[in-house]
């Protein structure tokens, strides 16, 4: 038989439970359950803590089935960050999810609309286009669908300027067919503070900016506004959240990575490991079966979050220091105590974009297969 | 109805043939069938004129369909990095495949002696742990397993150093079920050449090492030995191959990208697109909606294949300067030019990662799709 179809279909896991970890095939991606579950009760004891809503951000596992776990310990719902991912949640059994991101265009605000009538659905927005488009769609599709303005607060991303947002909210009110909820921001530059006290300050003045903003523009909203703030940083080190700021949308703490993980004091909270073996011992050199199409060549060579090489072999100091697609590289004195046919526990250097490279997320406890979840909302990019 | 699978399958592409690109959902992978060929042709036509076997490297394109009319116009066979990759590859009527990485394991053994009844199947070797798998694997599968072994010629990651290759052979040979077919190597380093000049040398340098090597080894082969040179660059730039060298191995001339193109000349062979949207100007900054989960972070800061920033837009000199994960950032008199809902083609810096995040090529011509191929090895690395 001639296909260009995969051998097995990619949502079929044949991997069974009980499974012991050390015989899956390598690469593979293994969650470690108790630290998952654990990070999600941190998560969500800080935001209660905090007095905050918690919406973890589902661009880190893409995993209906665990996001129903967040929702279950108590989150109000989910964030994501396109409108196919929006979609594999709903179809998930996620009624609530926010979109943190701007889509533009007729047939982007008409998917919005359509599934602003299955959940509850909200929409980032920042720019005119996007609000008429979605007011369009809203009135033909016959929904309201629901926005929050996206403001910069300095990541120089997406987001309208402080200044710009009152003018844009008493325009965007009188539009048909929409739903103004609230402002959220995306403080993503506290990663590169130089250290803990300055993302402290960092933090800080953006929670600033978005409850001055909010109190000034309080008459544009039918109900108090929604004050979002995103990133996991703040929330890993336990920064205090302003009386104002109603919801938190850390992403990465599910998990945790070698980036992130410092700001908690060491590498014991990360979940999620590309289990990679040894293949082979040539030079001063151990060859590993992961490259960069398991572990991205993402890197964070500065800043509070500051990490070494390509991913750091979980219980040791010891970085990949060079990668290849499908090659990883320890080099020197490091590749000493490496055999082959080893098998290592990689801690990815940022596991978001590591979790959109497999078809499946292998949960494991004591060693053990739990279960096999599919990335479901993987490649789901458009 | 409840599910963790996506809305529909992965590989039941929507897209109607004749499809304007123009209204292809963003972000999207778009392939100009008419570049694509003239590089399958140029490739071939180099190695026709350098009298060696062409094996494209099908980690560029994962896709059998693709690899199939590379061998018609006449590959002698395909090359992939991972036993998945070969596997998907047979399953989609490929039938002469090369793994040129070293699997290690029983149980990848097995795979590979499993794959070399049903194809001709070569697997790269460069320690000794792996022949003995791979020997009582084929043994006990009643097959014949042909290797080759993977010489270091400066590249530093796999393979053994020349001067332990002749005894490694001697080794080898006596090995029960196995076929010794020839020597490889993989001339990465060529990529930091500072210009073309020392780009000829190296890879000549290189070469002079394997033709040398194979001349002093022919005693191991029961046949004249396989000779073989990879990656892209010393194929674009059209170095010389001396005689003695028999096949080449390119993977990314099927599509160049930012970093390849330019030992052509310019970016006119590049035949692979990320198409992206401008959803909203915000300050002095475009925003795309790609980001590192569409073109991957990889860059290539210096050398003949330098690059700047994160993908570089199509018919200009604008590069995307910033990507987080879903956005892309074109900054300061850059942004100028683009409006909200304009679509852009970008070249990556890399096309073989960010084939990999993508489900589908989306093939076209004149600006319309003329077929939808599923990136059928993509997620296979283990």
């Amino acid at each position: 038989m001639t296909t260009d179809h995969p051998s097995a279909p990619r949502d079929a896991p044949e991997t069974a439970v009980g499974t012991s970890v050390n015989v899956l095939p390598t690469p593979c991606l293994v969650v470690d359950e108790d630290r998952m579950r654990a990070n999600m009760d941190r998560a969500q004891a800080y935001a209660d803590a905090q007095e905050v809503r918690l919406r973890p951000h589902a661009k880190t596992h893409k995993s209906p089935a665990l996001a129903r776990e967040q929702v279950a310990r108590g989150a109000v719902g989910i964030c994501v960050a396109k409108l196919g991912e929006a979609e594999v949640m709903a179809d998930g059994g996620v009624h609530d999810v926010v979109m943190a991101h701007t889509p533009y265009g007729p047939d982007n605000a008409r998917r919005a609309a359509r599934l602003a009538r299955r959940i509850a659905f909200v929409v980032g927005v920042d720019h005119r286009r996007q609000v008429e488009d979605l007011s369009a769609a809203a009135e033909a599709e016959g929904a309201t669908v629901a926005v929050r303005v996206e403001v910069d607060t300095g990541a120089g991303r997406g987001g309208l300027a402080p200044a710009d947002v009152p003018g844009f909210l008493s325009w965007a009110r009188e539009r048909p067919g929409l739903h103004l909820q609230g402002l959220y921001t995306y403080e993503g530059y506290t990663y590169d503070a130089p250290d803990t006290k300055a993302l402290f300050e960092r933090h800080r003045e953006a929670q600033h900016r978005m409850v001055e903003l909010a109190g000034r523009t309080t008459g544009a909203f039918t109900q108090p506004p929604v004050v979002s703030m995103g990133s996991t940083p703040s929330q890993t080190a336990g920064v205090p959240l302003l009386d104002g700021i109603t919801e938190i949308r850390p992403g990465t703490s599910i998990f945790h990575d070698a980036a992130q993980a410092w700001l908690a004091g060491g590498l014991d909270r990360c979940a999620a490991f590309v289990v990679a073996t040894v293949v082979s011992r040539t030079g001063d050199r151990a060859i590993l079966d992961a490259g960069s199409k398991s572990l991205t060549t993402d890197a964070r060579p500065a800043g509070v979050c500051a990490t070494r090489g390509y991913g750091r072999i979980a219980g040791t100091d010891v970085v990949l220091t060079r990668l290849s697609e499908e090659h990883g590289v320890v080099e020197g004195p490091d590749a000493e105590a490496l055999a082959v046919g080893d098998r290592v526990a990689i801690v990815p250097n940022h596991i978001c974009p590591v979790v959109n490279l497999f078809d499946h997320l292998t949960l494991a406890r004591n060693g053990r297969v739990t279960r096999v979840l599919p990335v479901a909302s993987r490649g789901r990019t458009a």
